[in-house]
């Protein structure tokens, strides 16, 4: 579903950012689960170089994206993916059983694989050529490597976490997304399988292209 | 609503911890959210120094809790709260708006605070006298206290994030927690009377008092 100016869901997205994170800005999490439910969407960019002061009154630690749908104000993009997967059979299973798993699925990315993979971030890229980030990374990446070989193991040979695709592979293939600019994927031959196939989704492609789209390729001046 | 021995819903929890870790272990999130719900439930321990590896079928990381409901299997203490919030208006209000705020708050914890405050308490506990960790550790705290300060200036002057209390509020007052060791909420006084309010429930005290009850005192001999 393309972007439409006349939809009544507006998410608040960025106007500019370097180029290592050009579809990598968290609403791509948003147009994707939007995009996967057929819904339409607009969007509202707020300036990366100068946050207005107000945007924290939407989104208390000035990231994005936000959302708006008529009275309901979201931030976080975990939370607006559950809330968009609620009204689509496509992101979340209809039985008790299935949502629950969904469910469990999307919080295990959001909780328990994330946040290892923003620390090998931080140390890769934004501490790079810092003495801590040199020492830290051996153990980290010990970490990340068993929490891969745990996840590959619960997929196993299926297509999806759950065999079809729900909002909780859309949020650990956005989580596993973090590992791009390592080779780390690859002792997992299933997994990086699953990877690709999450990214391969139509839903997913549309999603990026539209970020891209979107957003400036020069650094705008600070107002 | 203590735990009891015929009720549907069962939790595993850990038979065992070391002492820091007594009142700490997550399965408390899952009791505290049953018992504002007013839920009863069971525990089925399972070994912490000899994690069956039968249990990583059910808990992908041989994490606890795990939770049984019928054919329901969950796991990720987050999952299992937004799946109980989502039966009780005690912990999610039934208007859409307020169901979205309390859904935003309920991630934000779970993947924008939290995860800093596991990094710090891997810095300060698990890495301690680590040249790593010593490096690390005020870059760090310069990063939680920027969060901790959007957070306050997020509540303001309110008893909790959104006026009244929500699965958000027992998400993020649960991260908060990892900041026990330290005094840095003290720094923003209302947010400090926030965690203290969150803490001082009836259903937070009978849920650290449940599990504190049924933690083994002495470290059990491996099987």
């Amino acid at each position: 579903m393309p972007v439409q100016s006349g939809s009544p869901i507006e998410i608040v997205t960025l106007d500019w950012v370097p180029d290592f994170a050009r579809g990598y800005v968290r609403d791509f999490r948003v147009r994707w689960a939007l995009e996967e439910a057929g819904i339409g969407y607009r969007t509202d960019p707020v300036s990366t170089v100068a946050r207005p002061a107000a945007y924290f009154a939407e989104q208390p630690f000035g990231q994005v994206p936000a959302y708006r749908e008529g009275a309901v104000r979201m931030f976080e993009s975990g939370a607006i993916v559950l809330h968009i997967a609620e009204r689509s059979e496509a992101l979340l299973p209809r039985d008790a059983v299935g949502r629950a798993r969904a469910l469990s699925w999307a919080v295990a990315a959001l909780n328990s694989v994330e946040p290892m993979l923003m620390e090998l971030a931080t140390v890769d890229r934004f501490a790079q050529g810092e003495e801590w980030a040199r020492l830290r990374r051996p153990s980290l990446v010990a970490d990340v490597e068993k929490r891969l070989g745990q996840l590959a193991a619960a997929l196993g040979t299926r297509d999806y976490l759950e065999g079809r695709f729900t909002a909780g592979d859309l949020l650990m293939a956005s989580a596993l997304r973090m590992l791009d600019h390592t080779d780390m994927l690859a002792a997992h031959p299933l997994l990086a399988a699953y990877q690709q196939r999450c990214l391969a989704r139509p839903a997913f492609l549309a999603a990026i292209e539209a970020q891209l789209a979107e957003l400036r390729i020069e650094m705008p001046e600070p107002a």
